[in-house]
């Protein structure tokens, strides 16, 4: 209990967590912090949030906001007694949904709720259990740990920190060695999405003990990196296209001249492309094909979920896209199909059907252009899901077990 | 970028970081997201902050507030130009402070500010910096790891996630083995706390790179535990007797029955209680005495800092406490001063200068009581700090060079 000064201890009595009048029905989410009974999912997905404003009489308008899977948003949320403003929403997808209240046109975030990073900044969350999700579920199985692992880059002159998944028995066993997968975030999170509102740990440590995958490393880095002595440039996927290089090129530096190196002298990887993969959502799967399809010597799996097709880092993501052209995307890399089909042993390409056309067509086209090519491709749609994290799980459970045989 | 439907993206663009208005001087706190220029922090200490509500324009009252380190706040912000709020504060304490605005009576964190939990949920804090600090710093020397571990409690009868400290070097010799110290975080806190606001493995590297600690393991749980099939109780400093008592009983069986023994399974430890230690701040500390003094034969190390005196556990914190009285306080524990010097190698007690009277009298006023009686104690003061986390780091930095020798 911090700060017991007079404000301080006036400020807690402010913060009690709405829980006396929620509705009763349905569970707390398990993204809420400890005891809070807000928000709460209802068996059809339907979400119950609240937001107890004592100090604020005069509010007038309190809406909730959010992701793609929370519906068509913004709800408007009522007073239903005192300070208390509620609102039960429509069913949401299920998965993990970022979300934030708007409190007379100022974002908040839910003090029930865990803080993600989306958007650039720390946002609330809501998991709405999935009736298919036991592959993303911390079960009775072995756990791999979780890693914080902090490096010197000299690409950007600055300490960084890598998230490390080692597997169950990693540290029994200290002859085993192990492939490394190589998973990025998307543009507006950091390396904590992947763990976090991904789950990918679990997702691995239910796969390992199910034997569907092979025990490997997952290393998960923030993928912004600014050149050492020069300035920051914008990395979204609607970025122009020489910021686009800029960033991109100096985390591929950073990935390939100082993360890399680091993981195989720190932990004991198989340090051979035929055992290490790289992946990434989004802005992650742009980066993916922008490091591996350069240099197929480093990498031999490679996985873009949901990953923007940039075959010539084009200016403007937001604009219709021209045709795919398998014979000089990405430097030619695909010019001569056999050989790439000797070289990598796993290309994954996937969406989610409810993403927008811009994303879908891009990448289902460019699948489609590079099996007629004879380019072996894995392409796989996520039903009913849009742009978010209940797609990458998903991708990363389809993914994963293709990889290292 | 998540969720590129209209909403979102309307909402995106409303997000950006106030920048090209901010004050020049000073630089960007080192707690700020990735690209933000406030808060700014000046050479004396003052703070700038700003938040841009382009979508509020008729808010009309901005405050800003935090931890006791913030100064005497709260403090009003004027609306500089546009939608562009903004404050200097006077000069802070150095150090982490939480701090949050105020819209219309609105609490909301500064999506400038990473998030830190606080106050049972999560706030936006400012690292104000400390010319005493380096030994805090991320500095040019070996890092170890701070590993997520997941693991099942039967007392709880559910998962719990304890981080673990591992030192430079641990996996490179598989045949060391490590002494183990358990730090505990504050009420409203949880086992992120030491890392990301104490910056425990900072401060673990730096002493020992300089030879000043010897490498341990530090294991740092959530300090809340419900025993299974039971209801939650509060758990704070002034939380009443018998929840109190319910609370910390639970949590002790968590560590004693659940925590050490998977430690001991899971890493090298030496599993014996000269080379285990705990300690803990506030609440944590409370937890600590409570229990380290009731059963020696755990932990030859005890460190409680700015823990409440609670020698039985009495029910309101807030009053004035009788006498601390040697013969009788946690059961017996310091009755006979001779035995429990010989089991007990560290006992350290302290507390900061500027924290409130009730803490201060009552923690000096044991550690008097205790030297008089004979029991070997260390007291120690940090200088112009307040019930927050510079007084925890100074605290772990005096107390970790005397563990283990």
């Amino acid at each position: 209990m911090h700060g017991i000064g007079h404000f301080t201890l006036a400020a807690l009595a402010s913060l009690t967590l709405a829980s006396a009048n929620a509705e009763s029905t349905g569970l707390p989410a398990e993204t809420n912090v400890r005891g809070a009974d807000t928000p709460r999912i209802h068996p059809d997905g339907a979400i119950t949030f609240t937001l107890n404003a004592p100090a604020a009489p005069a509010a007038s308008t309190v809406l909730v906001a959010g992701g793609d899977g929370l519906g068509k948003g913004p709800f408007a949320m009522a007073k239903s007694s005192g300070s208390l403003w509620s609102v039960t929403t429509p069913p949401a997808a299920p998965g993990f949904h970022y979300y934030w209240f708007i409190v007379d046109g100022v974002q908040v975030n839910d003090p029930s709720s865990e803080t993600y990073f989306g958007y650039n900044h720390e946002t609330s969350g809501v998991e709405v259990p999935d009736a298919t999700g036991k592959f993303y579920a911390l079960s009775d199985v072995p756990h791999g740990e979780v890693r914080s692992k902090w490096y010197f880059s000299k690409t950007t002159g600055d300490w960084r920190r890598a998230l490390v998944y080692t597997p169950p028995g990693y540290d029994s066993d200290p002859k085993q060695r192990y492939p490394v997968l190589l998973l990025q975030h998307g543009a507006g999170e950091n390396e904590t999405g992947w763990t976090r509102q991904g789950r990918a740990n679990f997702i691995l440590d239910n796969l390992i003990a199910a034997r569907k995958a092979v025990p490997m490393l997952v290393v998960m880095d923030c993928g912004y990196a600014t050149r050492h002595g020069t300035r920051p440039v914008p990395t979204g996927v609607d970025a122009g296209l020489e910021s686009r290089q800029i960033a991109f090129s100096a985390f591929k530096d950073v990935v390939l001249q100082d993360l890399l190196p680091m993981i195989d002298a720190t932990y004991r990887t198989i340090p051979d492309r035929d055992y290490r993969a790289m992946a990434g959502l989004s802005m992650g799967g742009m980066q993916t094909l922008f490091i591996t399809l350069h240099d197929l010597n480093r990498f031999a799996y490679i996985g873009s979920f949901s990953g923007p097709i940039a075959p010539n880092f084009r200016a403007n993501r937001l604009e219709p896209q021209p045709a795919f052209d398998t014979r000089t995307a990405y430097e030619g890399a695909f010019a001569d199909p056999n050989r790439f089909n000797e070289r990598v042993k796993v290309l994954w390409l996937g969406v989610g059907t409810e993403e927008p056309e811009l994303f879908r067509n891009d990448i289902h086209g460019a699948a489609n252009a590079l099996k007629a090519s004879g380019v072996h491709v894995v392409y796989v749609e996520s039903p009913g899901t849009a742009h978010e994290w209940q797609t990458w799980r998903r991708a990363l459970n389809d993914f994963a077990p293709r990889l290292f045989h």
